[in-house]
């Protein structure tokens, strides 16, 4: 990657791990002539320096690196608004679905970049509209998913789901995830769903703990509109997107979730292929 | 049954179904000579008649007699508040795994029922309690489940499972099910539960959408004394009853789940065994 | 479509509606003029005629009728072997995946057909090669799913799993399914597995009963190339297709699965959309 | 336990590290004056000792030692027939969920045991019955399952089941699983059973891979007398216990399964609680 000159950090909040590296990089990025913009967070870990608002980060950087996991990752996919930044993308926990550089493999791996010997994984978001009374009142990117589901103390959410406008299923349940291949292995693998590679032009529906035993996950090519309306008659449920933004539904809305023409690139160490992560997350057998 | 004077009659609100059987009920055990108390629903349905607060119905009753779905048998269950007088439960939608005797079938089992030909299963219940810094503040009966489940916006909840004293698992999931064999078929059902036979001595622990994947449901003796410590920073965990009922957790909360002295007597129609009722709500073959 | 001239048709043994069908639907073709072919088994129905095995039904026909349930439909569909002909998939019994069209449509169906106002599925096939000592002794195409099970009295089957040339997962399980999006409701839904989409450019890796909880179903791009090594040291694995050929396999086999060239094209009636397929089969809720 | 004298011993074939064991803990018993009975892997692990036959070993103990895993203990279970003799069961391998001394544990919990101290936890078997054109033709009795599965090349199982004389369902499966709670963590979980606690009593259905979604995993009281009507029109359904032994079943055959009189008596160490074996094994959530 010839011409990287600023570099966005964004890092995990009370995240020791994190203040120990921030200093160290910084230094390393000013030695070899590089800018840096730090969000609120990572200026926190580097004394006396003044952060920006994580979503002002991205603006004019080359690349953009993520300390934290796979949550931190999350909110910076959403911070980057569609512009076409590469993440560096660092585990400071265990591997990370997402976040599959360790803190020891940081700076052989920055300079691997800088050489330009760098695979990028390309992850397709998802949009999510709200629409109430006809009019969209509401627009999220998700990596992972768009999760409609009910209030604390209400029973189920009663929802009518259409595809390409095709009625599909009244699902009654605790809660309904549209996720994407990435989000795969997230919410919707709890629930019960598959996992999706994610090159898998496709989207996952997962109902949570569904009344009728026989909704199982369905997935639907990536082209498809997904249409879930609101049935219940209370204002209970509501609407999460990536598991941490979001806000609460009425009675009649609709929400409506589609491929989004933004794609996060995320650069990926030349060992950690999507299988060797899944087996070490999910203790698959070796042989 | 001899010596029945006293018949309670709890029902659904806004039920069209109940509000056509009720006055006809009532006649009908005038003519026979019984004493009826109302609750405030039934009342309503029967012109002119002053109801009692639910909780009061039971008071010197010899036979209850409850008009709705399973949803209302929950409600009078705990109206009994372990007083063993026998429930009569009428279903007015569609068969419920608890409510198995039809609208049509009320005068000829009522007759049945008065001649002392009744079949009575018994369901044992559950006790569930809230522990906060020591002390139980407050103390509930279920039916079918004790459930500790996530905030409407929370990601997870975080709990430590001990059963007997013997520490089981650290949770992280959407929640977690305590459920008796009556409540087997209800939430723990649609959360990947098995189906436990009424008379198996036992209690279902099912955790919903876990984070770990080899978190199963697990089944105890009914003897055990499981308890769940809030493990979550926040408040937003909570406590619900049956679906019903229930109130927010703060943390470091404790629920202690076990076998309560209640046992409701429910009287079941000759040919409503539980397999029947389980072929035809969940669809199994027939030969 | 114009042109048609030559219909094939193929009928399910021991099937009474067939039989009654047959002779009519032959006199029908015959009067409008149409060469008929006919497998043994529909010749068996129309008396005095002699019927081609079935691998030679298919040859010149324009249009091929199969009158049976899904699996006289997977035979048919291998008995195609990629020729491009329509086949129109009329169902004896309920309702299949695939054979959509039910006996008393035939004939307004046919004419629909004829008049080209018709609507193809285009279901993409699965071809499965065994690998012995470095050669491929035998290769299968599958509309529905190539699979790996252990033997009768085997405990379980023992295999590397491999996508294109990645090391997956070890398994250890009773049987390990490849399913195309047409397979995923078929023995891959019972397994457990998710339901695609007919669109969906994917094929799905299902685990039977694996021995590791965390084995859950895999969803891959149908361009990948899924290599399976029987690691079992005994020959008691076998090989089965869309659950109707195979053979036994040996200590050592490999399975390659990946995109077969040839794509069934299955005319579909009207009203039957996947999902209403789906609703009725699977008695999902209606609003 | 005062007064044992005489001590059998069971090993797994092949195992190096049972051959390393044996001769150690043959002169450690003789310098202490027990009588010993060796099966005949045992004696070849022993250089110049003749063995018995598994099945006579038991004959006289008062103690029988197995080395091995899981399944090495499943077949002494079977050898012992029921004769009231605790089993101290030592793990070659991994972590047990029946055999919990580690190798490293043998002298001290041997010990431990000929002092008294030790806790004896009590596994109730299974027994299963063939009955063909009504007689009673094989009975085996089971500490883990008794399964009864399709053939090789066979696509399902048809078997009709009843508890205690009423008809549960029709089951379309690959094979159905009737086990016991210490069955529970073996195969019929792999196939999505729940775990359930060595103390519950009862015994739990375990459809695999059934054709009906809904047919879930069934609980009933260990009372309970199950009877499994094989329905298949061929012969290619089979028997199999514990996934050791069993027989081809023919059209007609009914499988009674139900409470054995035989108890397992299991010596455990004494920090080996049974969520201690599960959390290891399963990898569940540590605190």
């Amino acid at each position: 990657m010839a011409g990287i000159r600023t570099i966005g950090i964004i890092s995990k909040p009370n995240a020791p791990r994190a203040a120990e590296i921030v200093p160290d990089l910084l230094e390393w990025l000013r030695v070899r002539g590089f800018a840096v913009r730090l969000d609120e967070v990572s200026a926190g870990y580097a004394d006396g320096r003044k952060g920006l608002p994580r979503h002002e980060v991205p603006e004019g950087c080359d690349l953009m690196i993520v300390l934290g996991g796979d949550g931190t990752l999350l909110s910076a996919a959403r911070a980057l608004a569609g512009r076409q930044i590469p993440v560096f993308p660092v585990n400071l926990g265990g591997l990370g679905f997402l976040t599959a550089i360790s803190p020891g493999e940081i700076y052989p791996e920055l300079e691997r970049v800088f050489r330009g010997e760098l695979r990028i994984g390309r992850r397709r978001m998802l949009r999510g509209q709200l629409i109430r009374a006809g009019r969209c009142v509401s627009e999220y990117e998700a990596l992972n998913d768009v999760v409609v589901a009910k209030g604390s103390f209400a029973r189920i959410i009663d929802l009518d789901a259409h595809v390409d406008g095709h009625f599909m299923c009244a699902y009654k349940a605790d809660g309904l995830i549209v996720c994407t291949p990435t989000g795969s292995t997230a919410y919707s693998l709890s629930a019960g769903g598959p996992i999706m590679f994610p090159q898998v032009a496709a989207l996952c529906i997962t109902p949570i703990s569904p009344h009728m035993l026989t909704n199982r996950p369905v997935i639907v090519p990536d082209t498809s509109v997904i249409t879930l309306e609101n049935r219940a008659e209370d204002d209970t449920a509501h609407l999460t997107v990536d598991g941490q933004v979001g806000e609460q539904l009425k009675s009649g809305d609709r929400i409506v979730a589609s491929r989004s023409p933004h794609i996060l690139q995320l650069i990926r160490p030349p060992r950690a292929h999507f299988f060797d992560v899944l087996r070490e997350k999910l203790k698959w057998g070796e042989r």
